[in-house]
């Protein structure tokens, strides 16, 4: 393998070709008509344009990519996470092309990409299940008796669906026709299948994932868990690993569960198994993740271990060095995602020039970051401007850290979740680690943050220079004391 | 203890006030005229005026130092390193002011201080020394039939130097006496002190060195050894940690010997025990720094421990909550000082603007920085900019690694050290681990290092956002493919 194309933009491909570049592997970056400027372009030691802003022009069209491929001789394509890469068949295009994909197979792909045939695969291996039907729903009726052994609150799920679309939580049998109706119908239209199944709903759960890596040779380890419960519109804000409720017991269940889950549809790479935990413990399988997570980060500082460096050397065919027993969880690691979002506006996205963009430093501080002050957040992508991770050798001295890199953090312009990682790292309910996906309904609201006062800002930095320049001609026997409260706390 | 004054500037006064924030300690910046506008002041919550440029009316001044935490009711001081914070007199005037020095006592930095009573309390727990005098040379004639039994090559020190000032190799016995003439009367003007001893001269040794932790209840732990063998003017540039060199037994025996040191001046604090060691792995004391070292991040980064944290719960009173068999080694990391020098030009210091500033980022990366874009080096002080310390699973690795950041670490508009660390990670002898003290004498020359060069850079730039452009207009069966090596290869 001597050159990888990085099908991807923003953090995650300048994320994958700095492991890339440390092994001594050449770079390809593709990029759409919004990206020409991107850092990920201006990082990889080739770039290739590959069509207009829209993703279904660029970084969704297969073709496209496949001809970048092509152009530059490269031999293997990375997918990061989203766009192409949990698509089959995107995955047998390039098998096709004689191009290795850094990732599942196309088969693993399409057993994990539904979450019925999941369900079925990880059923084999006897992996704890919510309750709730095997198959799709043909019949009305007949599914109204099985939503009445299932017990209310009942939830509807796409077998195709993710990130909380075509998702329907039903309390009564009176309501559960029309919404199953509803359902089926937003199935179809979201994802061109009809297909929904229903589950027991469990109210108000933590959500804990495990990392697994396998290689071609039927070697398959766990890197422990990571803890995703602070979601906002059923998707992922801030994490955490290891999780603040698991003990060692529950740990190596969970994760052998994990195993048994990759084992079950042949899974060669880096995969994440995903898993809800009620408030008794009890925990169920969810899904799997057939690609790099997002959050990958924080297992990278638990472990020691580069995932992305994993990933190549498995896609090589090399045997894993890793053993599980030599394996352990060092030190607490957090992650909150960068989004250019309001907060206070229900996290609605914000778009616009980054004016002052100013990244945290020092002891335990890892920035994944794709952006310079100046650059522009794009409509046509996912908001997410950075990853801001940090570590500590607990989790109480990661959440103080956490909060001084946030007040490190300097972004105008946009609007973004800094201020809201403050107010989770500061609220009681996080700090004693018992918080479920509920959190940011139960506890949130847009009156608990203000957002950043560029103004206020400018008219305190003008006033400390004032200060400064003047002290310069104070005595020295007399000194004065200049207040930078203003940037400690600018994210209250 | 609820607010710390810094009396330090730069990359080392941010580190601290990073640390003091984590644990909810307010902190006071000191700044001299030429420092107002930077980083250090604008970090902290409360700055100071202290004086003109000039180190001794500002950074040196004891009672500025002492009337600035008076105003600001500081109830400690964080001397960081180099300026006061091995000055006995510095330490004796807090005392006597009633604020905590976050340090050792002014007895112990007497001790340790001065070579020669450094030497003398070491060998009371029969720690290795260097053959040579254990007392000041007062008679030349006595001198020259102490250098005989001794042997040739001598090194003649300055009790009372460091930084390799006032030292003196002397090969054979006719060139001894004006030697020793010469050593004493540089003695006296550089230290005020004309105290000389000899020892024997260990041509080519590794220097390594133990960090070791001591609290007020007689608790001492080290925390393995850092190797910082790569010197220029006798003055570290790079380190690591662990060495390449120490296996489980001598890093065992030279812990419990850098302890005991520890022990013989009653030490507490966090404090440095250095070593040299002969090609034949023998080691003997060399010195005790009885402050924060510059290159302790790498410590931090392999056993987890914050270390100036640690010396700040130490200065509390508090009992060492880490035991000897709880630490391990976790991984290995390697620091690269970025000075403003021109390694080109027999490591000359730079000063001006820093034109382009940019910091590496990403997996295992830390930089401990004190600049900006746009900001001044200045003349006044030491010209380290920054300290670049990369975390890795191995030491191989770690080299990557550390390649990777300096590529992505831009500067222009002052010569820096980056290309220099480039050519050693490069260099067999650096990977192989067998290198000495002699590295920068034996094997670097100005030639195998060109210096930035910024027009070359402008014009590439030009050239690739050309192509860029042109790019967009192209159809996108025919990707084109754009060379970004010219960024890659800045520091070749």
């Amino acid at each position: 393998m001597k050159k990888i194309l990085v099908a991807n933009r923003g953090e995650i491909a300048i994320r994958i070709m700095r492991s890339a570049r440390e092994m001594g592997i050449a770079t390809v970056a593709v990029f759409s008509a919004a990206d020409r400027l991107a850092l990920h372009v201006q990082y990889a030691d080739e770039a290739v344009y590959i069509g207009e802003a829209a993703s279904n022009l660029s970084y969704l069209s297969i073709e496209n990519i496949i001809n970048a491929c092509k152009a530059t001789h490269a031999d293997a394509v990375h997918p990061g996470y989203g766009f192409l890469s949990e698509n089959p068949t995107f995955a047998k295009a390039l098998q096709e092309a004689g191009i290795k994909l850094i990732g599942p197979s196309s088969e693993a792909m399409e057993i994990m990409g539904n979450k019925l045939s999941a369900k079925e695969a990880a059923l084999r291996y006897n992996i704890p299940m919510i309750k709730g039907t095997k198959k799709p729903i043909r019949d009305i009726e007949e599914a109204k008796v099985q939503a009445e052994e299932i017990g209310f609150p009942i939830l509807i799920k796409a077998a195709a669906g993710g990130g909380g679309k075509g998702m329907r939580i039903v309390k009564t049998q009176s309501e559960f026709k029309e919404e199953l109706k509803s359902a089926i119908s937003e199935a179809k239209s979201a994802f061109g299948d009809d297909s929904v199944f229903l589950e027991r709903y469990i109210a108000s759960p933590k959500h804990i994932e495990i990392q697994v890596l396998a290689d071609e040779h039927g070697n398959v380890i766990h890197l422990f868990e990571r803890e995703c419960s602070i979601q906002r519109r059923h998707q992922k804000v801030i994490e955490e690993a290891p999780s603040p409720t698991l003990d060692a017991k529950i740990r190596e269940e969970m994760g052998a569960c994990a195993i048994n889950v990759a084992r079950s549809c042949n899974y060669v790479g880096a995969g994440t198994v995903e898993f809800i935990m009620d408030s008794d413990h009890n925990f169920y399988f969810l899904e799997m993740n057939t690609r790099l997570q997002v959050e990958h980060p924080i297992t990278e500082m638990i472990t020691g271990v580069d995932l992305v460096k994993e990933q190549i050397k498995i896609a090589r065919g090399e045997v894993l060095a890793l053993r599980q027993e030599d394996l352990s969880i060092h030190g607490h690691a957090i992650e909150l995602r960068i989004y250019a979002e309001d907060p206070a506006n229900n996290f609605f996205p914000d778009s616009g020039i980054l004016k002052t963009y100013k990244l945290p430093e020092g002891p335990g501080v890892r920035v994944d970051n794709a952006y310079e002050a100046g650059m522009e957040i794009s409509v046509y992508y996912d908001p997410m401007i950075a990853k801001l991770v940090v570590w500590a050798a607990t989790r109480e001295e990661a959440i103080q850290r956490m909060k001084r890199a946030i007040d490190e953090y300097q972004i105008t312009g946009i609007e973004s979740t800094l201020a809201f990682g403050k107010f989770v790292m500061d609220h009681p309910v996080f700090q004693k680690g018992s918080y479920t996906t509920n959190f940011v309904d139960s506890y949130f609201n847009t009156r608990t943050i203000s957002p950043n006062n560029e103004e206020e800002a400018k008219v305190a930095a003008i006033i400390a220079s004032h200060i400064f320049s003047k002290e310069l001609h104070e005595t020295l026997t007399e000194p004065k004391t200049v207040s930078s409260n203003w940037k400690r706390n600018r994210v209250n």
